[in-house]
């Protein structure tokens, strides 16, 4: 069961979050085993309630509730929707009929067609320009467009005097931190690969926008004392933390001797042929991180993007199979292309049964990306000692390459 | 635990058969729930003992103690290797090392070397012709060089006067039947889908090899009264049933009435689609099968090649994903082109937020390998009224231009 956090963040601001412990795929893509947060924010002003976002449609009778117990859902005046996307906005249908949509929504421009489309109804809505200020009940309101973090309608809300930003899915993060705030160190270390995990797969693809958008609220000079996202932890200890995580994610700079092998094997040979590359990394002083597709298991995609994007370099090891790439580490090489930085140098091995195409074809997808392909080694079969001698000379090769060296 | 059958099938012949109910991805692609089996078979001849085909590597052991209980395997004096993909070939190493590698390798050209490619090993080897007779102590066999079923190796072996054709994985399929032999109908009707999903992913891009090489074995006039597969049942009660069975699917002959749904669905609008459809679609008498990729579920992507194949007609769903088809479909849709025949029309539909693409890419994906594609309906969000009646129009579309229609 999903737990409910309603908890009173200042005398201004609430903070209402659920744990969504039952999603197993996020955005039906994503195989999350650590589940993910939806917060939404509660401020009241002298006469005004502005609710920010809300939770994921399957939560919205819980939502509803936690609501109620705060505030009579009927007096909220405004709601703040800072992305579209129905994780976020999915439960407030039910929260503006339960409030008579008397409430003014205030969102980028696209929103107001967005709600129509995603859920047949017609708000009252004033559409935030870029840099807007608005006060509302001694609430004094900065809204910002930060587009494509991660879609077009993407807004950020500054909180001036309290210096607060509310973020939406920007400065957010997978999983279900044991705490609200990222007080506790320990907490924050065991948080921040699931916020690299969400920018590389969530962001991605958009990750440009990250420093673009950073820079304009830098440009702002906003002082910014909390960051409060749409998912995991609120930033209170130290925000600066989290922008600069985000900064360098977006850059994918590389966790110095981090390489990441990632293998299909059909039977065994591809297999053998990350084995030998795993033994002589370490051997070389690497921190290896290998993921396999193989008969009996199957790695976690979206596990392999988050450690692809700050991973010195990376080898790519595919079965040809009928003439093509192995499906698998297509549709695997496809998500890396599109959504990692490409300052890493990739090893292509590829073990084919009487013809390979697999490697030329894997370098091609990642050289379209702009990612440097130091070598290709194609064999037939498994691996033996001329190959495994071709397979060594290309590991020092990309070692000479790698981005930190 | 796997279980092992050793059974004497008649005086010259055993069949030494392993139920690998370990196997979780079959070629490390396809996700088996069923498992498989490996059939191996031994004749004995006045002075020869012809082992024909093995079990998967990670069987060797079973595999050689079993033979341990029929003969010396020193006194094996030729080993058919019908097919290398290592489920079959895996464990001769152990057997040839056993036998003193005494025993003669009897397989297409390409065997020897792929033998050395894929175990180091260099074997005695004879490359048989296609349409080669050789008898060896009283045992007259014939080859027939039977190619892309489905490597370029693939041949069969038919055992003139005992009517018995050894087909490779030509006429096998998923799953561990209850029984030996195709005698009950019953296990021969809750066996054949899985042969249909074996059909279509295994041998599915190779399908146009299935009819050419039935009509190159039926042009021998072979008295064929048992069909040994490598996998799966053994048919002797009426092998034509399972020849036709191949037949029929390598064309994707259509079960008349049976309409596949396909979709993946991010936040439900896609879900919304499918359900409009699939309530249609019955409504109009069809028999629908869905197929989902949701935020706690996602399906099986070889069950979904294995009933399009025999599908009258496909309704793909996908939302518009970062510009392009969602990724998972993207990676279903390019395995259905692949695979199945295109003689189903093909209707496709699309939900976006903002711009809506991934319909057309599809539709150009499936025109590609020659799919009709009737119609695309892309919407933004979920289906309103509007949209409702043209996926309706769009579907009686599709009905009127259906296979058996």
């Amino acid at each position: 069961m999903p737990k409910i956090h309603s908890k009173q963040i200042s005398k201004e601001l609430s903070l209402l979050r659920v744990d969504d412990d039952e999603v197993r795929y996020f955005e039906a893509l994503w195989e999350i085993e650590n589940g993910i947060t939806y917060n939404s924010y509660l401020l009241t002003g002298e006469d005004e309630v502005i609710l920010v976002d809300g939770w994921k449609r399957e939560y919205a009778d819980d939502f509803s509730e936690t609501l109620k117990d705060l505030i009579d859902i009927r007096d909220i005046t405004h709601v703040i929707v800072h992305h579209m996307e129905p994780d976020h906005s999915g439960s407030l249908v039910k929260i503006l009929e339960e409030n008579g949509f008397r409430a003014e929504v205030l969102g980028h421009p696209l929103v107001r067609g967005m709600m129509r489309a995603f859920y047949g109804i017609d708000v009252k809505f004033r559409a935030v320009k870029d840099c807007e200020r608005l006060s509302l009940g001694g609430l004094h309101l900065e809204f910002f467009h930060t587009p494509w973090l991660h879609w077009p309608e993407t807004i950020m809300t500054y909180l001036r005097g309290h210096g607060i930003l509310f973020s939406g899915d920007a400065f957010g993060g997978f999983s279900i931190p044991p705490a609200i705030f990222d007080d506790d160190d320990e907490v924050v270390s065991s948080y921040l690969p699931f916020v690299r995990e969400y920018i590389s797969t969530i962001i991605g693809s958009y990750r440009q926008h990250i420093p673009r958008n950073v820079k304009k609220l830098m440009d702002q000079r906003l002082e910014i004392r909390m960051i409060a996202p749409a998912h995991g932890l609120i930033w209170r200890k130290n925000p600066e933390r989290i922008i600069e995580y985000y900064l360098k994610i977006a850059d994918g700079i590389p966790e110095e001797g981090k390489v990441l092998v990632i293998y299909a094997s059909m039977y065994g040979s591809c297999e053998e042929a990350g084995n030998i590359v795993a033994e002589e990394l370490k051997k070389q002083g690497k921190r290896v991180i290998t993921y396999g597709f193989t008969d009996v298991r199957w790695a976690s995609i979206n596990k392999i993007i988050g450690d692809a994007v700050d991973s010195e370099s990376l080898i790519i090891i595919a079965p040809t199979y009928e003439n093509a790439v192995f499906p698998t580490i297509s549709h695997v090489a496809d998500l890396i292309a599109r959504k990692i930085p490409p300052n890493k140098p990739i090893l292509v091995l590829s073990s084919h049964g009487w013809a390979g195409v697999a490697g030329k074809k894997l370098a091609e997808r990642f050289r379209s990306a702009n990612f440097s392909v130091i070598d290709v080694v194609e064999f037939k079969g498994k691996p033996d000692e001329d190959v495994k001698k071709r397979i060594l000379e290309s590991v020092s090769k990309l070692l000479s390459q790698s981005s930190t060296n």
